[in-house]
C-alpha cells in the first residue's frame, strides 16, 4: 500500500468507514483507508490504484442511503472528509469555492455571513459533505423553489480515473465552450471521477419565510392540493408533506399539539418577503377548498421553526419503529395522489408498515419501508415492497430515485428505467472516463465487458 | 443516395441549406439535403450514413453564428425544419413536448395561451428552433433572471450516430437515476447525437414587466452599475448594455429620442409585479451615483416595448456599417468593465470599429467586429480583432462563448479554453457517441484519431 500518513490499514478503522446509510446493502472488505489533504494526494492514491487495477470507493461523510459509498472488496476508501477548507466566498460574483469535505451547513453559514445564500437543504444538511452532495446531486426542502445541486454547480476540478486533474465549468454566469462536463460528473455518484474542488452559484439572502400547515383527513387529498397550488402559479419555497403514520411517529416523539385523527400534513413555506402572505392565503384556500380539517399559519419564526422541525424529525422518529428502507421515487406532480394511495396499497399488500413523507412540492417521495432486520420474512416482504414502489414510480411516468441515487441498492432497478440503448450509453459513458473500471466499481451500472 | 421524398440533391436547394450565419466560415459541398418528418426517417438516415461513414450536420433554422450548421464537403445536411409539431402543452405539470423544428417563438406563445412562460429568449426567437436552441443551449434577454435553455431541458428523444434511438432524462421536477445526459446532449452542436424531440419546463406566465433605461457618459460606468446591482441582490429580468456604436447605429436606423453624447446605455427590466418598482428605484439610484446622465422609468408598456426594442434593433441597424463578425465572449460580472474598455483598445489597436452590446447581467457580450469582406486588409484586421477579444475574454476569467457556441469558428480557441485533459476528455466523449465520427465532423472539437 502507499507509503503516506494520510493512508491507513487499521482495521478498526476501516470498519469504521465501510458502510454508508443503506440498508440491504452488503459491504465488501477494503484493504486501506486514505484520508487526503489536498488535490495532489488524491492523484497519487489515484495514480496508484490505476496502475494496479485496485478499485476506489469516494466517500463523502458517507451519509448517502443507497450504499454509494459503501466498500467494494479489494477497494481503497478514498474519504475526502479532511479536504474541508472554504477557498473563497466571492461577493461580488455570487460565488464559493470549497474543497469537498467542506459540510453543506458550513458552507451555508460562510454564505449567509456575507449576505448570501446556498439553497441546497438536504436534510442531512448538517452532517454532509458538498463534494458528496454534488457526487449525488442533492435535493431538499427548498428545491421546490431552488432547485437541486447540479442547478448551483459552476466549476469543478475533479481527478479523473488515471490521475490526471481536469478542471471543468465556468466562474461565468453563462457558458456554452465544449460539453457539460459539470452537469454529467454531478450527480454520477463517484463512477467518473473524484471531485476535489466545488464552485457553486449562490444567491442574495432570502427573506426570513412565512409558515403555514393544513391538516387533512387523508393524504391524497393533501396531494391534490398540492398539484393545484402548483399548478395555478404559486411558488412556495417548502411544500412537504407527511402521511399519518410519520405525524403519529413524530407527535409520539415529541409533543408538537397537532390535531389527532389526522390523516396528513402539508407544510408551506414563502420567502416572497411582504408577498408571501398572499401565497400562503392562497394555499390555505385551496387546501380549504378541498376539505382540510384545519390551516394555520405560524405568526412569528419560532412557530415556523417548529412546523419544520416537525417535518425534519420524521428520520429520527422513524427510528423507533424498528428497521428502515427508505425509498426515494419522484413522479409528475399530476400522479402524486396515486403514488401515496399506491404505497399505501402496496403495505397492505405486503404486511409492512410504509410511512410516507417528502417533497411534495417536487413529486418526491420517500415512503419509508419498516421491517426486522432479525426476521427473515419480514426482510423478504419489506424487499418486495421496496422494489414494489419502484416499480409504481415508473409506472406513474417517474424515476426509481428523485435525489437519493442509485448506488448498489437501485442498480438493477436502473436498468429497467434506462432501457437497453440508454444502459449501453451509459456504460459507453463510464468507459470512456473509467476504462480499467476502478472507480467505484458495481455502483451506479454494471460495466460493460471490455 | 437514400431514395425518399425526404431526401433531395437539387444543386440549388444544397446551395440555399450550405451556411449557417457565421462570418469567417468556408462551408464544404453537401451531398444530399434531408427533410425528415418524422424520427423513424431520421434513424433511417442516420443508419444509411453511418454504414457508409458519410458526415451528417443537423440543421434548425441555421440561424447559428459561429458555423455549427454549415455544410462540411461531402455531407449529408440534415434539416428538422419540418418535424415541427407541439406534441403537448401540459398545464398541470407545466411542460411543453415538442418536435424540434419547432420555432422558439411559436412554442413560447402555445405555452401563453395556457397561461405558461417559457423564458429563454434569444434574439433569434422569432426564426430559430426549440431543437437548435437546445444544441447551442442558446441564451437570451431574460436569462439573467431565468437562466439559460440547459436550465429548462427535461427530458430529450436523440437519435443516436448509428440510428439507435435514445429517450433520456424525466418529465419529474428532479430525478439522479444514471448520468445527466440531458445536459451533455445540450449544447454539443450535433456532434453527439440528433434531437429529434425536446420536453421543456415551463413557468406560471410572468407579469407584465417595469423598464428603465439609463444613460451613461461611458461604459465602464455603465458596468460598474451593472456589478454593484446585482451584488446588491437584486434581480431584474432583463439587464442589457448597448456602447456609443450601437446607439448612434439604433438611432441613424430609428429616431428613438435617446439624448446625444451618449456613450452607453443600460436597460433594465423587473417582472416582479408590484415589487417591480423597487427594483427600478434601486437600478436608478445606482446609476445616479455613478453619475448617469439620465434615468428614465417607463411609464407604460408601450413606452417599455420601445426601449426594449431599442436593443433588439441592434442587429439590423449594425448591417449598414459593413460586414460583421458577432463574438460572444462571457466573464464574470466584475470583470465586465475591463472587458468593454479592452474590447474599445482593441478595435484602436486593430483599426477597426467594434461596437459592443449584449447580456451585461450575465457578464456576456457581443462586441461585433465590423470590418470590409471585399478587402483582405481589412479582413485580416477584423480576424485579429476578434482573436485578440476571446484572449481578453479567457484572461479576465470568462470563457470564449457564453451562448453562440463553438461550431468551425472558435474550435482553434476551444482547445485554449479547454486546455489538454479538457480537450482529451471531450475527445473520449466524443468517440463514446460517435466512434465513426460522422456527426457534424470539424465542429467544436477535433476527434481523436482512432
Ligand atoms: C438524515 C438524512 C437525511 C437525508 N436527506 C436528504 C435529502 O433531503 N436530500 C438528498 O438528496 N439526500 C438526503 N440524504 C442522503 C445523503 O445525505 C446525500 O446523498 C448526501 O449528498 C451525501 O453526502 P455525503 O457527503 O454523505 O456523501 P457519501 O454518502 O459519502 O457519498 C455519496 C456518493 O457520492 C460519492 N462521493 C462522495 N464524495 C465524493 C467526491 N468528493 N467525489 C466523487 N464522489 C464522491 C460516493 O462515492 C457515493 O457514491 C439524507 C441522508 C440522511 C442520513
Ligand atoms: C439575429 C440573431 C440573434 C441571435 N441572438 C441570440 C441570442 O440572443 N442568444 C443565443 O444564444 N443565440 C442567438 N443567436 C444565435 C442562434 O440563433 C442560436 O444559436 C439558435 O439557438 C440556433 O438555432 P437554429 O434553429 O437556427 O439552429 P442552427 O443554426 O441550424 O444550428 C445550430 C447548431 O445546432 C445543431 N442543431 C440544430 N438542430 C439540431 C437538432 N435537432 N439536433 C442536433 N443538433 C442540432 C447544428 O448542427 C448546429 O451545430 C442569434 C442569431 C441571430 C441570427
Amino acid at each position: 500500500m502507499i507509503e503516506a500518513d494520510y493512508v491507513t490499514t487499521d482495521p478498526d478503522l476501516l470498519e469504521a468507514y465501510r458502510h454508508d446509510r443503506a440498508s440491504f446493502v452488503t459491504a465488501g472488505r477494503p484493504v486501506a483507508l486514505a484520508r487526503p489533504k489536498e488535490t495532489a494526494e488524491v492523484v497519487r492514491i489515484l495514480r496508484y490504484a490505476h496502475e494496479r487495477r485496485i478499485p476506489v470507493v469516494p466517500q463523502g461523510a458517507r451519509s448517502g442511503m443507497s450504499g454509494g459509498a459503501t466498500a467494494v472488496e479489494g477497494a481503497i476508501l478514498l474519504s475526502l472528509e479532511r479536504m474541508d477548507r472554504i477557498l473563497a466566498v466571492d461577493e461580488v460574483n455570487h460565488t464559493a469555492t470549497a474543497q469537498p469535505g467542506v459540510i453543506n451547513s458550513v458552507l451555508s453559514a460562510a454564505a449567509a455571513e456575507k449576505g448570501l445564500y446556498y439553497p441546497p437543504d438536504p436534510g442531512s444538511w448538517e452532517i454532509s459533505t458538498i463534494g458528496g452532495n454534488v457526487a449525488t446531486n442533492a435535493g431538499g426542502l427548498c428545491c421546490v423553489k431552488y432547485g437541486v445541486t447540479s442547478d448551483f454547480v459552476r466549476e469543478l476540478e475533479v481527478v479523473l480515473a488515471d490521475g490526471r486533474i481536469l478542471r471543468t465549468g465556468r466562474r461565468t454566469a453563462k457558458g456554452v465552450a465544449g460539453y457539460d462536463l459539470v452537469h454529467l460528473f454531478t450527480g454520477s455518484e463517484g463512477t467518473l471521477g473524484v471531485v476535489t474542488e466545488v464552485t457553486v452559484a449562490l444567491r442574495p439572502a432570502a427573506e426570513k419565510p412565512l409558515t403555514a400547515v393544513a391538516f387533512f383527513a387523508a393524504p391524497a387529498v393533501a396531494c391534490e392540493v398540492v398539484s393545484e397550488y402548483l399548478s395555478s402559479g404559486w411558488r412556495p419555497s417548502v411544500l412537504e408533506l407527511m402521511d399519518k403514520a410519520c405525524v403519529d411517529a413524530v407527535s409520539a416523539y415529541r409533543d408538537l399539539g397537532f390535531p389527532e385523527d389526522v390523516g396528513a400534513v402539508l407544510i408551506a413555506q414563502s420567502d416572497r418577503g411582504p408577498a408571501a402572505a398572499d401565497d400562503l392565503d392562497a394555499f390555505a384556500k385551496i387546501a380549504r377548498d378541498h376539505g382540510a380539517m384545519d390551516v394555520f399559519v405560524a405568526t412569528d419564526h419560532a412557530e415556523a421553526e417548529l412546523l419544520i422541525e416537525a417535518r425534519r424529525l420524521v428520520g429520527i422518529a422513524l427510528e423507533k419503529l424498528g428497521d428502515r428502507l427508505t425509498d426515494d421515487v419522484c413522479v409528475p406532480r399530476s400522479r402524486l395522489a396515486e403514488l401515496v394511495e399506491g404505497v399505501a396499497a402496496i403495505g397492505r399488500e405486503h404486511g409492512v408498515q410504509v410511512p410516507c413523507c417528502g417533497h411534495a412540492g417536487d413529486g418526491n417521495m420517500h415512503p419509508v419501508v419498516i421491517f426486522d432486520a432479525a426476521d427473515p420474512d419480514s426482510v423478504r416482504r419489506g424487499q418486495a415492497a421496496f422494489d414494489a414502489i419502484m416499480a409504481l414510480g415508473l409506472r406513474l411516468g417517474g424515476t426509481i430515485t428523485g435525489e437519493h441515487g442509485v448506488g448498489t441498492l437501485k442498480q438493477p432497478w436502473l436498468e429497467t428505467e434506462l432501457g437497453e440503448v440508454g444502459l449501453s450509453v451509459h456504460q459507453a459513458v463510464k468507459q470512456a472516463f473509467d476504462p480499467r473500471g476502478i472507480l467505484n466499481p458495481g455502483k451506479v451500472i454494471r460495466r460493460t465487458p471490455s
